[in-house]
């Protein structure tokens, strides 16, 4: 076992107070090509900050169509409620090291500190503080496993905001504990598809025994928000806004790595609509988009659900009812549903815009990988590390160990950072499947996705 | 809602890590009167470091018996592991403080930052590495709720030493997730009584369809420990060795405290067993039993398991299977079977006899306070401060609460400290309950106590 004066480096980095970003960074803002606009699912034009705004807040609309401002200024309100369970630490990953017996050096951004248990946080006050300063009543979301549902929950409990979330049905009973800790802060949670919105009513009727669908929950969201006087929709991954947001661990990330003098050689985030990895990387692609230092960068997906390293990059519905925008991007098809896999916040059709963007032009790497090996892998760094990841986080993990491994065989020093969302708490059936020798992978044949692309809408752009 | 700019302490105060404690401090070697032997329960004469060898091992007897020395080397591997989730944060609890409107100023000392979820990890990281170092193959224990089986599986885990953990049956059926994390960990988990044991059989045979007790569970990991060849006995609470390894808890305090002039006026702790208020208390105990300064210690106790505000201070027992060696505390009686209620590490029928003491001297003070006001404070605070905390702990933030609202009657601007040890992930049965109107107050009668009572050892010291 290393001691500790043999390290000059401590084992969790943390940043002062005083050092939590003041101000976002938008990596649009440094994209030669921006990425492509959303549109109007009717007229299939670019969305218009007024279409936009009868959704969401009006700040918020802004922030989603800034493709030119470098940084955007945190109000103090948000910084003060960072400064409640941030600077999330950066931690040198030790014990890991040791047990690979690699010659690399291992970092991860823990997100996981926090009540709800990831960096969903990060969006929620910002986005609930926007609802708040607009003078809204309150806000409505979807949730499946729980995570955005209960960031939004805390976010919406601090700052006295009514909170309206749709808990994909299935989720709703099978996660009691999730929908418990949402109630505890006060939000009110509805199984989806529920009789509260014409879209539940309707699909209740078609079809009586549904356990709901993310979709699904959108929609009713929607419905909700745009028919309630003072309530407006939010969402917790895939949009601009959210990545703008997110961008304070990558900004914190860089800032701990710069106090040591450690340049990142790879970077590493798991990626369901891409939030954590927007947020994470994008500090280190702005860097790169300017020509000032290179990274290899990677997104780790799950086989079962593979946007990237499968999908096509084409306009497609960001919701399986198909009443949000279109956005231009790496998908399944809206109408892909994936194999219920252990990581429900990787289950996602589709990708952000922006990431979609960069991996078109090759600025970023893919890889998927099956959910066996990234419990095989999560275990083990629990095991060294003392930290239960998420499914989600242990994606990055069983990345990082791999490139950690091939530093090993080559004899390279190199410095890996991946991005530790959140931890598993709310996971551990799936933990004893595994355990129990019972979880199995699914990878979708190519027959199985070319039949949802059949879907896809027609844009031509 | 004041601004980051009005506040010179930061939010949470962290140190370095090389401001982590490198001695444990031992309270008993400021105490003038020390705290009464354990006795041997055949001979009812002191336990001897002999004795005590075939239970515990050997450098945890002699922290056990060490009356003397006040500060104890705690060696380098251990306070390497620390550095994976020490130091941990000292909180100005400034959202609590505006919602409460006190001028008293908050502070907690948040132990739930680490997969465990609590504060057990800072004794059982010691326990296993004296069970390593001595060469043994692996440690027993029982667990009840489950955070002390999770903070044993993680340490065990990180030395490569074998950890069997019994644990209550109804807590192994009801709280699967719990069981996960643990074998997560490596541990070997098996629901008490079993049939692994001679005393488990024997429970088995008389009464077939028994849910288990914590009494059982550590008398099946006693038995199992002793007769297995390179095995010994863990406890997480109650024991001296266990509150000198906590003392971790007090010095970092102690210190956050220290580098911003902060002089604590009450020091608040929730007491089942006594190791987070044994630990969090032992350094400004120290000063007052110097009488270097003066403090207000206040134990928080469940009105539904009420050992030191209503127990009998007498030699008792330790386990309800009357294997274990005889303390002298504050006991309800060993046979006493509190309420089911719902901070399961808070209902033990005795007390740590360095705490009973110091109570009975009257250095400390006791509260009880009933569980749905103990929910009523632990969702008020969540809401503002973003932390979901574990029951038990919530006994200590409701005194802090009241404590703070004497404050804002009578104006006074004191410094209240509570120790905040874990969080409520796995807990949330209890919060649904609460939320659902469903959580009843349970206050034994004094004739409930009294019967108890009647079973205590007639020893005349």
């Amino acid at each position: 076992m290393k001691t500790a004066s043999d390290k000059n480096i401590p084992y969790k980095i943390y940043l002062k107070e005083n050092e939590i970003p003041t101000e976002w960074y938008n990596v649009r803002a440094d994209m030669k090509e921006k990425p492509a606009p959303l549109l109007n699912p009717q007229t299939l034009e670019p969305m218009t900050a007024e279409e936009l705004s009868h959704v969401f807040c009006e700040e918020l609309v802004k922030q989603e169509l800034d493709n030119d401002t470098a940084y955007i200024k945190i109000p103090e309100e948000i910084v003060d409620f960072y400064k409640m369970y941030r600077p999330s630490p950066l931690v040198r990953a030790y014990c890991l090291e040791e047990k690979l017996q690699t010659p690399a050096k291992i970092y991860y951004k823990f997100e996981g500190n926090n009540t709800s248990g990831s960096h969903k946080l990060n969006s929620a006050i910002a986005q609930a503080y926007y609802a708040k300063k607009q003078g809204l009543k309150g806000v409505t979301t979807e949730t499946g496993a729980g995570q955005w549902g209960t960031a939004l929950s805390m976010a919406c409990s601090y700052l006295g905001l009514d909170c309206k979330v749709y808990m994909v049905k299935v989720s709703y009973e099978q996660k009691p504990f999730r929908r418990e800790v949402m109630r505890t802060f006060g939000a009110s949670v509805t199984p989806s598809p529920s009789m509260e919105t014409e879209i539940g009513k309707k699909i209740l009727s078609e079809h009586p025994g549904t356990t709901g669908s993310l979709g699904c929950a959108i929609s009713e969201a929607v419905e909700k928000a745009v028919s309630s006087e003072g309530y407006r929709y939010v969402l917790g991954s895939v949009l601009n806004q959210v990545l703008l947001h997110q961008s304070v661990i990558g900004l914190e990330t860089k800032r701990a790595l710069d106090k040591y003098d450690v340049k990142a050689d790879i970077v590493i985030g798991c990626a369901g609509g891409g939030s954590n990895l927007g947020g994470l990387i994008s500090p280190f692609m702005g860097e790169k988009l300017r020509g000032e230092a290179d990274y290899r960068i990677i997104a780790v997906e799950p086989a079962s659900c593979p946007s990237l390293t499968r999908g096509r990059y084409a306009y497609d519905y960001c919701d399986t009812g198909m009443v949000c925008p279109l956005a231009k991007m790496y998908t399944l098809g809206c109408d892909y549903i994936p194999a219920p896999n252990h990581a429900g916040g990787l289950r996602y059709h589709g990708m952000s815009s922006i990431l979609s963007k960069l991996y078109d032009d090759k600025l970023m790497e893919a890889v998927s990988v099956t959910q066996t090996e990234v419990f095989k892998a999560a275990e083990e760094f629990a095991r060294v590390e003392g930290i239960l990841p998420a499914p989600e986080s242990a994606h990055a993990i069983k990345v990082a160990m791999d490139e950690a491994l091939r530093c090993k065989e080559s004899g390279e020093e190199k410095n890996i950072v991946f991005g530790l969302t959140g931890t598993g708490y709310f996971d551990m059936v799936a933990y004893e499947k595994f355990h129990d020798g019972l979880m199995e992978n699914y990878i979708p044949t190519d027959d199985e996705l070319e039949i949802a692309w059949k879907k896809l809408p027609k844009v031509d752009r």
